[in-house]
């Protein structure tokens, strides 16, 4: 369960609120400081990052208060001293967001997301803003390249049961996003308003006495409209006894095991020789991008896709830091290891051909008199306002318009770049020297 | 945010309440039905598997109530008619549940949880059920690989940021119930009263206008018994500057990026020829349970684990199923596939040599009238009951109980089940027929 406060204050690293006390005991903690969340490469082989959860993290900082419950909590652990339960206990972010919004691609470097604030206001939001963009955006990555490989076809979220039960929800919403038709789980579809869907499992027809007596019976509570699934006892005779049943106006049937390329055809055959020429196939089980894909071939009018969407398709979380990069105007960063840091408050660019084709990613430092980059006609700046003094932005996109957002930047990726191969990141990030 | 009432109910897939709906309409709805958790097999190569997550089950399906703003959901977008729409009003589970408890091995084909009650109130538990053991037991069983290999170590779980902000939660939990020694997640500390840790970040050396005032600052606020992270800069002066500042009864160093074997023993030279014989090296940075065993002849004190452990190394769910096994007391079983699928309510039972050494996972029916198998002297069952007549059992062991459970779990399994290469599961299962 959650917090029953709904606070989301103690999601959050215990170093955060120790480095808090600290500053605030030495006077550091008021300094104006910029952290950036990116990513120093993508997932091995991926070809592009999906920005995910933007709009989750929007919600969690204004949640992000700490109550009598969270306060208890770190006065009798003795986390902090009283002086920094006081300062929490009025804690509010009234600083600036930057970033890029939801369903924008990313690459390596891309400044995703830019918190601007008193190092006290902005530290402590580091574990919720990357447990949120690092779960989402795995899950948006892998939810992309399914959508790109069904080619059009419907496609039904059904993972649900293969994460935790709030990652789920978030996983329902983000596959929505990258294109999904509907999802399974039910509380998505309060929480975000998205279809769902969903018809009977292989419990219903053990349930009945025949599987006759579960197909009537389903039809008579669904109409004929209604998914048969038909692969509980014998598939043949199962869609021999669908069609029997609902007629040939039955909906679809879903076949949820065995080779589903080979069971597609012979159902298509079987059902179009029954009359039932408009009935869909849908087919689910194991499905990833690269099976989704193979598929492409066959009679299939939509897919169940659940643990690879889930579980991020073998990449389950995106690797994304958030770095402290400026203090009082001051670039810094670590400098003890060969990991890539650069300092200072950083934007992008995304450069474009006449064409549309996306040709680089310019990410630029952002200071005080330093010159934006020259866009070309076709250019465009990625980062957008997200909060302005504490406050959600004007103009924030809502789900539906990053949904349209994505499937636009999918187009205009150079071709290699939507292959489902391992490979290189499908346009390079450029670091524009001022 | 979850769901304003604090309800797991909407936390499920439509198809359970469309099943619910024609079940109730025919009449078969409250039919008793025995419904099974089981995995057919281990994550790749993976030796044994690690039951976690039972004790959130039993909390959620407490919480699994419709209230009005589940009920008008359903409403609103139609998933269900007005009939089941009253009995989901009055829902509450009233049956059995038995299980394998927190903290237990399990095989290929493990009974680990099973449901009886009548068809409706317990099809409506799978997703949620699921999305709880499918998580927890795929962190668990990654958690008990690094606990193993670190040798009795201290573990410090910090993961939190990498995954979802709730599994974080769960995972932290798990962690713990694996034997690491703390989290990192203050929610963790705050639900399950679980140890917590945590000092500074690199942001905090950056903040301050050196590292001498970063570290004279923490220590001010910490005390010389803190873990100073010496990497920002350069990690031998970052050294030399811990020691001078705390004195020689400085706590820890935590050194987290960098070739962390070869700067252990550099750094423990270093201490103790300044004195600080008795200052503990901890080291973080993309530790899996293969890092942490090449580490096992570097004089590392603690570990701090991340990414590898919330996303369950490589496997980041467990692969569960929820089958209906049971109808009336009828075994009833899915048969179109190659898919192994056993019909009937089952128990286990676990054989050891004298030695106290397992030798094999025993899965036999319960059914009317059936002998139990006759049990060795070191014999012992397996499943323990959760839930009588819709209440939690008298006896469920705690989280510090299971936590010894699975340390002597541990210690049962035959030698090369402690391997973490490759491998086939540790012990057979063998289905008894009665």
């Amino acid at each position: 369960m959650s917090s029953p406060t709904g606070s989301t204050a103690l999601l959050t690293d215990q170093y955060e609120l120790t480095m808090l006390a600290s500053a605030l005991r030495d006077g550091t903690a008021h300094r104006p400081c910029t952290f950036e969340v990116f990513t120093r490469r993508l997932p091995d082989g991926r070809r592009y990052g999906v920005t995910g959860g933007t709009g989750r993290v929007l919600d969690a900082i204004e949640n992000f208060r700490f109550g009598e419950a969270e306060l208890e909590q770190l006065a009798a652990t003795r986390v902090v001293d009283d002086a920094t339960l006081e300062w929490l206990r009025d804690y509010r972010f009234q600083g600036q967001v930057d970033g890029y919004p939801e369903g924008e691609l990313f690459f390596p470097g891309s400044p995703l997301l830019t918190v601007r604030g008193t190092f006290a206001e902005a530290v402590v939001l580091e574990t919720l803003v990357l447990s949120i963009l690092n779960h989402d955006s795995a899950i948006a990555a892998a939810a992309a390249r399914m959508v790109s490989a069904a080619n059009g076809r419907r496609m039904i979220e059904m993972g649900s049961r293969r994460t935790h039960e709030e990652a789920a929800v978030a996983a329902a919403r983000i596959a929505y996003l990258a294109g999904f038709t509907a999802t399974s789980n039910l509380e998505a579809g309060r929480r975000y308003g998205i279809p769902t869907a969903g018809t009977a499992a292989h419990a219903f027809t053990l349930l009945n006495d025949s599987e006759r007596a579960a197909f009537e019976s389903q039809i008579a509570s669904l109409g004929t409209g209604t998914t048969l699934l038909v692969d509980t006892y014998d598939i043949t005779r199962g869609i021999e006894l669908a069609v029997e049943i609902a007629g040939t106006g039955l909906g679809a049937i879903r076949i949820d095991s065995g080779d589903v390329g080979v069971l597609a055809q012979q159902a298509r055959d079987q059902l179009d020789g029954l009359g039932a020429t408009g009935t869909r196939i849908v087919v689910s089980g194991d499905l990833d991008e690269y099976a989704i894909a193979a598929l492409r071939a066959e009679p299939v009018d939509g897919y169940g896709v659940g643990t690879a969407l889930v579980t991020g398709s073998g990449a389950p979380t995106a690797e994304m830091v958030y770095k402290l990069v400026e203090v009082e105007g001051r670039p810094v960063a670590k400098r003890s290891s060969h990991k890539t840091s650069r300092g200072g408050r950083k934007a992008a660019v995304r450069r474009y051909k006449e064409t549309g084709t996306a040709v680089e990613e310019v990410v630029y430092q952002v200071a005080p008199g330093a010159a934006e980059p020259v866009l070309g006609p076709h250019d465009r700046f990625l980062q957008i306002p997200l909060i302005r003094d504490g406050k959600r932005a004007e103009g924030v996109p809502t789900l539906e318009e990053d949904r349209q957002r994505l499937r636009h930047a999918l187009v205009t990726l150079p071709w290699e770049g939507l292959k489902l191969s391992h490979g290189e990141p499908a346009i390079p990030t450029v670091f524009h020297e001022a």
